[in-house]
């Protein structure tokens, strides 16, 4: 792919190309008021103030919808659907485009240059979305499969359904956070010795913290109760992925899960990326995901649809001691089932979707030791020892690491589509030992 | 206790007596914006329409908040905090109050009485709050047992976790809906036959459809990701109660739960009765749950205060071939967790809540035959049928049954503090068979 080319200083290796332009929501300390941006290179385009100066002029299909980049969150735009998301995205691309058809809009406009394009150090993110509901699948196969080989062996490690279904559960949405919020260490209900006769919990502060490695995808359409969607047009209820952790507390999660599921160990927090990549900037790197061995039923049925992307994604732990590691390197190709899948699952009992809804992939493992996405994976749950750069080691998470997710779509210089970082580090726990 | 008298005829046996003023959201053919209003009697009092003709004058404290009465939820109102709640309460109360000490306000003012005070028969409910997210419990003790006893055998039918702490997951919001909203019946994946050796699921319209009765708590308090709350301070925390039936998918359920719980077989559907009792009016009922025969750690310790309610609950199935059976009466009493347990451990990790929250409390049932508060108990899984009136009989829901749960605190004549309906039809499910 030849780069599209910028009057705008973009560095090659930028995660946010001209090819990419994702969607997210900023805050300056001038104007603490969250709205909506798009990330280019190393500035955020503040699009309520680029809306409000006319920036759209030119677009006469956004003209009655300029309100959706007065809010706080992408649900407006969003809603509005992918047809108007491409014609938005294409659009700002064209906007800085070098020799392109609109250098009075940004280029020529010192004014708005200065008010409205911002670096992004000078900016905070925000949550992109207002999350309605929040499910988290499990279609990383080769996590599932090393999970559930070091809790029920190599012969059970998958349940029957696995490769029938994408097996999810719901999550918090309360606790979704963007990348950078501080992750207190939770306390929590844990056995200190599991192995005892008798099962006596303490409540303790977490010791076995984990990240979790995923995607997730934001729904772009709503649907009624009662109303499931056809696999075809799955894609058309997809806005844009970002990058995701979904922090687990391991022995919280050991004690509590049986018979519902994970629950206090996971809602302390999840944490994304908080640029939005849309589902089209996506489509240039779209793949098939892992083989499926089994026949799926039609309703899931993707007929060799590549709705997979090729994402490389990578892994770093920041230790409080100063070195960093890169802990796992992984694809986003390691997924059984794509968010078409997903999203058609969920839905085929009837239940109803919101513009905003959250889904998460599940952990993204590869096959071989460095691509795991997790440390119940790595460390074997506390068995073996992770080596870290510098000498240290480590089970789990330690007050003061800082973990960080990025991902990138391609590897030539000036056209990558890249999330930029999901980020955060472990604060200590809070004391509630007088409760 | 001696009833309190109105001036408004409120038959004795009213679940919404002068001592209830349970709050909801409703609209009519006339008006059909949803707006809040109390149920008394046989009426609902409008509280927008009350609010926009002064009927708060008397009452300075709620000057400043009157636009609480203005949107579509209880939100607003519920976010005042529980000692506003209650000074409305006694406020409306008093204003029904026979030779209370506002007659003019509604009593003497016939224009406002026609304008707001509506018969019930003539309104819509809608759902009362504006939900974020929905967490459902295990809390039913004698559920828990016999469930537990179907799938693992007496000896295991409790997890070693289960006394120590209130079960629970992650359900979905979107799919709550209000009493009355007809429950298609949903498909999934299950297994037309899970005894043979290949595990081939088909997509199917459930044909293991369930009810649970169980009852449902609002939040009313926002609270910060990792800042738990105190045990002591969780009722502050707690709005009202309604009704819920958490409607399941039996075979999808059998089929889907492993590893990560219920997913598809709850989502389709969950249903609230539309009147909120609040925590006051539930006050004088208020009594302990079932004795737990583990010492619960210190943070879930209420050290003996009476935070379940004796509300006396029944189900009841009616036909389409004409007949109405009443399938279970049990207490709310047979609950091992109250609502502030609940909340107090889903925060002790430093879970988030928004005002408008919901907890359910699990399936409550009794020990005895009757008392059992879904089918999956009542028929053993159907293996057992369930007799009705008329001679019909059930293993599980079929199209056209109305199912409908009453809970009712009290017995004396006047002084009743009821829940109303929380009821929805089966319907057939649509076809999907050309995906």
């Amino acid at each position: 792919m030849a780069p599209l080319s910028s009057w705008l200083e973009i560095e090659p290796k930028s995660h946010f190309s001209l090819h990419n332009i994702p969607f997210g929501v900023i805050s300056t300390p001038a104007n603490t008021r969250p709205r909506p941006a798009i990330a280019i290179g190393k500035y955020a385009l503040d699009l309520r103030t680029f809306t409000e100066r006319n920036g759209f002029a030119a677009l006469s299909m956004i003209q009655p919808h300029q309100h959706v980049f007065s809010g706080s969150t992408l649900n407006a735009f969003a809603a509005l659907g992918r047809p108007m998301h491409r014609v938005v995205r294409e659009y700002l691309q064209s906007v800085f485009l070098a020799n392109g058809p609109f250098p009075n809009v940004l280029q020529e406009n010192e004014q708005l240059r200065k008010d409205a394009l911002l670096p992004l150090s000078d900016i905070t993110t925000h949550l992109p979305m207002h999350i309605g509901d929040y499910t988290d699948f499990y279609a990383g196969l080769f996590h599932a499969q090393t999970v559930g080989t070091l809790f029920r062996g190599a012969q059970n490690a998958l349940q029957p359904n696995y490769k029938h279904l994408p097996v999810g559960y719901h999550g918090r949405a309360s606790s979704v956070v963007v990348s950078g919020t501080p992750i207190l260490r939770p306390h929590g209900q844990i056995l200190v010795d599991p192995t005892a006769e008798a099962k006596e919990p303490s409540l303790s502060p977490c010791k076995k913290l984990d990240f979790e490695l995923e995607l997730a995808c934001f729904v772009t359409k709503s649907t009624r109760l009662g109303e499931p969607m056809r696999i075809t047009n799955a894609p058309d209820h997809l806005f844009g992925v970002v990058l995701m952790n979904d922090w687990s507390a391991r022995d919280v999660q050991a004690w509590e899960y049986v018979p519902l599921g994970p629950f206090n160990s996971k809602n302390f927090a999840t944490t994304i990326s908080p640029w939005v990549v849309l589902m089209d900037a996506l489509e240039p790197f779209a793949t098939t995901g892992i083989s499926n061995d089994k026949q799926v039923l039609p309703y899931l049925d993707e007929k060799g649809h590549k709705s997979h992307y090729a994402i490389d994604l990578q892994v770093t732990l920041a230790s409080p001691a100063g070195g960093t590691s890169t802990i796992c390197k992984t694809s986003a190709r390691n997924l059984l089932f794509s968010f078409p899948q997903m999203l058609t699952h969920h839905g085929v009992g009837g239940c109803p979707f919101n513009v905003g809804d959250l889904l998460g992939s599940g952990t993204i493992s590869g096959e071989t030791k460095g691509s795991k996405g997790c440390l119940l994976e790595q460390t074997e749950n506390g068995k073996v020892e992770v080596e870290l750069e510098g000498g240290e080691r480590r089970k789990f998470l330690e007050d003061g690491d800082m973990l960080t997710i990025t991902g990138v779509c391609g590897t030539e210089d000036g056209v990558l589509i890249g999330f930029g970082e999901c980020s955060g580090r472990i604060e200590r726990a809070i004391q509630i030992s007088s409760r």
